[in-house]
């Protein structure tokens, strides 16, 4: 099952992205795509709707991010050895966990503001994980009952603000708009195996990064557990993953990033894809 | 003005605290103490308000987080010279910023939960700082006018897993329980200027924190400002703003940690104090 929320930013509706890929209205059945809907039992309920009752959305669609309600946008650091690599860093030998501020949280297609005077916004194409149920201690091998669903995730990235203004990375991670998330919140009985997703990045239309979830050093199961050891994970937080090689960062010769007026387009396999314009700041 | 939160967990209604002491119920004025109610309109609905003529609240009453609905909870690190050089770390060139995730905010004088098998739950009395208008790119001088008030924090914090776990401080921060907020949102016009304030904390009756916000690195409105250039500060964020020396990290002449049983009581200058029985985890 595809769930999406479709209309104006603020005032999303749920909907359900049918076989044929047309968005069909849930409004009738669900207050919004959020923590309440998502658990076993309301997304049991919503498989149990047929598609075709529903209302089709007509006309052209903004989808705003696929899921409401976030209270954690959990990011995972350096979670693929070859990225790890081209930042210059050691593999790590647990999760390198750091937070994006969940007010930069927008649609898939929003475009994204580069920051006043920044000169190194970076890319980062990413799996993102939904939480459906409340996880607090779990094993790796209960992990994955607590996850309802992938989604895309542009984990935007400044990285003079994340690696030479001190100490934490939060701060090069949570601007205003570096958070695309959607268009889908796709059900994990839908997605399968979370390790075998294909995901790409291409900007203005040069592909950057091509990588596989395969090669992630810590799976999601592994990550659910190790979050749940030092934080109650709810039902609608939202933990990005890490990115394969490919960002600006690790762009041989040498580093560039992007600038007013580039195209940043990404996707991974089965949770479709995302288009954002960047833009400049606006005083 | 004080205003506060009382009831159960979860479903605390908004209050007022008199002249006496006394909380007087705000539900038939505000739905909750939140962003909506903390802007400068709304603050100033609640001073035109008689306290008189609000219902006393009577009985034993719980303290809930004195505000509700925050979406961020910022933490500014090592902002006090000597609690830096207490923890082995440079005195920052500009602040440190960390985050505290959401689901830690509780009552102030609610139990706090040591965690399963930790070793080091530390203690660090800090000023919050509670936002009443979006702050996006404030310079210092505005920053104040974005502030609806202070209150208490517990910026509770388990060592092992906030250094020694790889990279980030983010997971040694947030646990269930580890962010006592309140009991008292007092308004910045009735707090004056907060680089002015005493504030303390002692373990089973033993003072080891004294100190007072005129020592900061950063002020809040430096504070404030420097995090609006990387993020957007939305109104009922919380900011804490780091600990003055004497936490059992510093200990001599050898640190020291809580355990079961103990209690933490702390306190500022107009803005209350808060009292915890530490617990042991149960699983």
């Amino acid at each position: 099952m595809k769930l999406c929320r479709h209309g104006a930013p603020g005032a999303e509706k749920p909907g359900l992205v049918d076989a044929e890929g047309r968005i069909r209205d849930l409004s009738a059945h669900v207050a919004d795509i959020d923590g309440a809907a998502i658990g076993p039992v309301g997304l049991a309920k919503l498989a149990g709707l047929d598609p075709a009752s529903l209302p089709l959305v007509e006309g052209e669609v903004r989808y705003g991010p696929c899921v409401a309600g976030t209270r954690h946008f959990v990011a995972i650091g350096l979670n693929y050895a070859d990225h790890a690599a081209e930042s210059n860093l050691p593999i790590p030998e647990e999760p390198v966990v750091f937070n994006k501020w969940v007010s930069c949280i927008q649609g898939p297609n929003d475009p994204v503001t580069i920051p006043r005077d920044s000169q190194k916004t970076d890319w980062e194409v990413e799996l993102g994980v939904v939480i459906g149920t409340r996880a607090s201690y779990v094993s790796e091998a209960d992990a994955l009952r607590h996850v309802a669903g992938y989604c895309v995730v542009n984990d935007v990235s400044e990285r003079h603000w994340q690696q030479e203004r001190g100490m934490t990375w939060d701060k090069g991670k949570g601007f205003p708009t570096f958070g695309p998330v959607g268009p889908w919140l796709v059900t994990a009985d839908e997605v399968g195996d979370p390790q075998a997703l294909s995901m790409w990045l291409s900007v203005n239309g040069k592909r950057v990064q091509d990588g596989n979830t395969k090669t992630m050093i810590f799976t999601v199961a592994q990550i659910v557990a190790y979050l749940s050891q030092f934080m109650t994970l709810e039902p609608g937080d939202i933990i990005t993953t890490g990115t394969p090689p490919g960002v600006g960062l690790g762009q041989k010769p040498a580093p560039w990033y992007l600038k007013a007026g580039d195209v940043v387009e990404l996707g991974i396999d089965k949770l479709g894809q995302q288009r954002q314009d960047f833009v400049a700041w606006q005083g």
